[in-house]
């Protein structure tokens, strides 16, 4: 079987540097761009992020496109702390490669639509920061919707939140762009929310193993000590959530999450639970809302960290 | 000890009337009064209701005083079905003694005042409905407040819904209420969420236990016939939850449900979250809100349901 | 034909005190009660101010409550500037005769819930202040409504704001009591928007001549200067707007203002429109919100000018 | 002087179909392409109108893109009625010619890129439909805002609305985009209301002068039938409006419309105000919103409708 094309959607970002590996170092599938968001930090930042990423993996061949630099409506609300660090990859981004190739010209969107209209098969997209390029894509291109295999979304929490009580960051970063697409649109959709992505958090002897594993293990775990002593806070223990990364395994191996399909919604209002996704659980319908999508609720955590560390940890070129 | 001088605020209801024999049949309180207000049905059944209770225990003595018919600022919104029969008492009101004892004249609000300023010491309220009435009572009397022991509120749900997605009935019925007394006010509140009363639902052999422990228990078994019917979808299991008795098991044994001290926001925006109760239970904090109460997180589910079925089935007069 | 009876709802306030002195001179009414409620300055400022300007007119056997300090469900947002000083009477409270009538000590809403049930007929109520007291009085006695002749409301702005670009600062204050008096109830409501009161400023030569008209004309004129002061930039020339005694003309003379039937909504939301009230003055109806009330469109300013210059400058005891 | 390059995004409608034919038939303008929106009608139907009308006017050569069928987040609400008729054109569509030319195959956004980049001088945008194109535009390539020479938009009302009390058609049909582009941008706007488009409206006088004018001015009168009717009714006279075309005339003649600087911000809330542009007059500043941009508060109304009748008259090819 040939390999399946894919396009991440990507704001660089501790957790989007691993998922970026993980995807580099994965035959199952075909990287065909990467485009970037305003989203941890700024949309410079993030650009330059993929690219030296793309630079640490080899795969400087991956087009990269910058995409949108601020949400759909609202201007982006001041973030509390930056736990990715100034630059996104923990203050370590200099110790990556200098990327050596030029960043595409185009927006996102239109290279989004380019590799789209090109590919024989469906494509891939793994949105793992905030949702606009992906909204600009549909709203300006609806007649490529049928060229989209599923979009794996990195976002939502439906019990937890953490950049508000209810709300995770990506969404809450621009809540119209994810409510177009996770309720307006009838692509298909993967969600893996925090609730999911904190359980398969790895501990510091995942993080060792993969340090010793190669340079690039190496220079992975070498991005993460300021994110790593935020979540050793709001975990309680000394241990990571590689949220991305899990979404990216999903796209890598269909079905290493378990999904279950429910009605979602997401609050648009400007109240304090702006940002929230909403997932109906309940058995019995009153007052239901939104669409049903596929939301990752379970997995093999010990053969899900696994998968994760023997890939990233691999070298694959 | 003195026993504890209580007022419930309630809109009978099914599980109102085991949280009424739960605290008609315990010596630890001593009802001063009952206040009603809309909610599982109209006010007039409610009132009824309430009044047909405290005959079925033998309390006539009791004030019985109609509060709001209505939320503060919104109509109410229609309710899909009527889980708790026509007359709010499962259909089956009428086999409940006729009242022999009037209505209070006065409203509500005033009844609850006048206790309050009454008493020699703070008051316990029970809000096991609707909000409304506890919002008027301390936006007209706030010199009150003092005199106020505690609010067990029956209330709300931090990770699931049962009228919305999200929102839990009491506090849907009236989310403005709801947010001045939860949030604006700084009396001490206990809130019980459905996630608990969940927890603590009872099976078949609880009620039969109870419908043979005579009379009294008799009656509240054959009020629930199609409130059960509805928990048996809702919950996937024949039991069915008796929310404001946990509440007011809490009330009669303070102590008897584990409490978390949380910051709590209520969701008053038109949107889908409409109604919903914030608990923000992550260990640090960036755009916190709202402000802390206990919120009632677990419990000795089998000897809190022994205990309640001890007392329900017992016959003090 | 005997006097109106009237209860005048109020934050004093330059143009409370107009109101008041107006209503206090005018032997069509019967003033029976003052309520006071925070506004303009906080409660213990208005309070004291109502006592004061009751002891101006020689009227201290008006009784005076205190109602509400706060809004019914979020906390009072912080006002821009003390246009009415800092005592809310332009600093110059302590210029009015100290008060000797102790304040009743019942609350509000039970004072005014009071006049209404002893009345022989209907009392028309002036509320020229955020509607707090108001909403607490219909939500907790609604079986006093038909007690009501009217409410002569001072509030809104249909094509201005004044406190935000859409909002008056008598509705921006409590929106949420606001809708639920305007848009709720089904009590007879003429509403005096600042759409009119702008208009019916009175310019400094009126004001010259009531100073000296006699003793309390010359100590209203004291408290204006620095509401003038605002006024003067706000309407571009040397005038102030004497908003709610505008209102107590029309109490006072019904038919004073040529009011329209309209429907009117009040915006609850917490986005830019807040507190706005929405006029429907469209001839044909689609989207149509809210209920319809009574607007007070229009008068014959000088004729209302001089109507108010000369009761205001009388010395009825 | 050569022609100022203009693109015209537009929902056609009976005004936008005056508004095309004003802008054909003046020299002062460059028509660079037509850009078609949801709004009075669907997509298919706006931009089948769009192409007749060039036909109309002998101006196939300009391009014609397709853009967004739907607002940016949620559903187009119901219309209440179809003022323009079924086929957006008064049910006369089909008495226009067949179009020649064949639809832009790319999407309205690129379209609209693609003439910005090849301009040599700044490009007018005239957007007279919902905004959602020009939001789309403004996201996705944010690079070519200095070759926006200004933006003229039909919409809004500071003091009226007319699909809801307080919001006009084009901002309410994508309020979220609207806000976009009003608010969020720094590319120069004029705005122009109803409340000017209203005062400008004409009369049947002269809608028979341009009936009689040419085959042109009798096939746009021919399509004013039910649009007439419900203007009718709206302003209870025989008038009608044409906003769009009194856009279009900002745009041909800039200085035509007298224009005030003001703040301006757009209500996305889901309450009794969504879609409501709210211009700040005030002449002193407390809770100012938004952004300051020009809105067209007036004109020399005989001399701007002669203008119109002289132009869409005329018969330049
Ligand atoms: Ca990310
Ligand atoms: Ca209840
Ligand atoms: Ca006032
Ligand atoms: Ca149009």
């Amino acid at each position: 079987m040939s390999p399946r094309p894919l396009v991440v959607d990507t704001d660089p970002g501790i957790d989007d540097a691993f998922a970026l590996v993980l995807a580099a170092h994965s035959p199952e599938v075909d990287l065909r761009a990467l485009t970037t968001v305003f989203g941890n930090v700024g949309l410079e930042s993030t650009t330059l992020n993929a690219r030296r990423l793309l630079a640490l993996v080899g795969r400087e061949d991956v087009p990269v496109a910058a995409g949108a630099a601020r949400p759909l409506v609202y201007p982006q609300p001041p973030r509390a702390a930056l736990i990715h660090g100034d630059d996104g990859l923990g203050g370590q981004g200099a110790s990556l490669p200098t990327p050596g190739a030029e960043v595409d010209p185009r927006p996102a969107v239109e290279v989004l639509a380019d590799v789209l209209r090109r590919a024989d098969e469906p494509v891939t997209i793994a949105p793992i920061g905030p949702m606009t390029n992906i909204a600009l894509l549909l709203a300006s291109y609806p007649e490529l919707k049928p060229k989209i295999e599923r979009l794996v979304v990195m976002g939502g929490g439906l019990e937890i939140g953490n950049i508000t009580a209810t709300a995770e960051f990506n969404i809450w970063s621009d809540p119209e762009a994810a409510r177009r697409v996770l309720v307006e649109e009838d692509v298909p959709v993967v969600l893996v929310p925090i609730d999911l992505t904190h359980r398969c958090a790895v501990d510091s002897e995942w993080l060792d193993t993969l340090a010793n594993s190669g340079p690039v293990g190496e220079s992975l775990v070498g991005l993460t000590a300021p994110y790593r002593a935020n979540y050793r806070k709001a975990l309680s223990r000394d241990a990571m959530a590689l949220h991305d990364a899990v979404a990216l395994a999903e796209v890598i191996q269909p079905g290493i999450l378990r999904c279950e399909r429910m009605a979602v919604e997401v609050e648009c209002g400007v109240g304090p639970t702006r940002g929230m996704v909403i997932g109906d659980r309940r058995n019995h319908s009153t007052n239901r809302v939104g669409r049903e999508i596929e939301v990752a609720v379970d997995a093999d955590l010990d053969a899900l960290r696994a998968f994760l560390l023997d890939r990233m940890g691999s070298s694959r070129r």
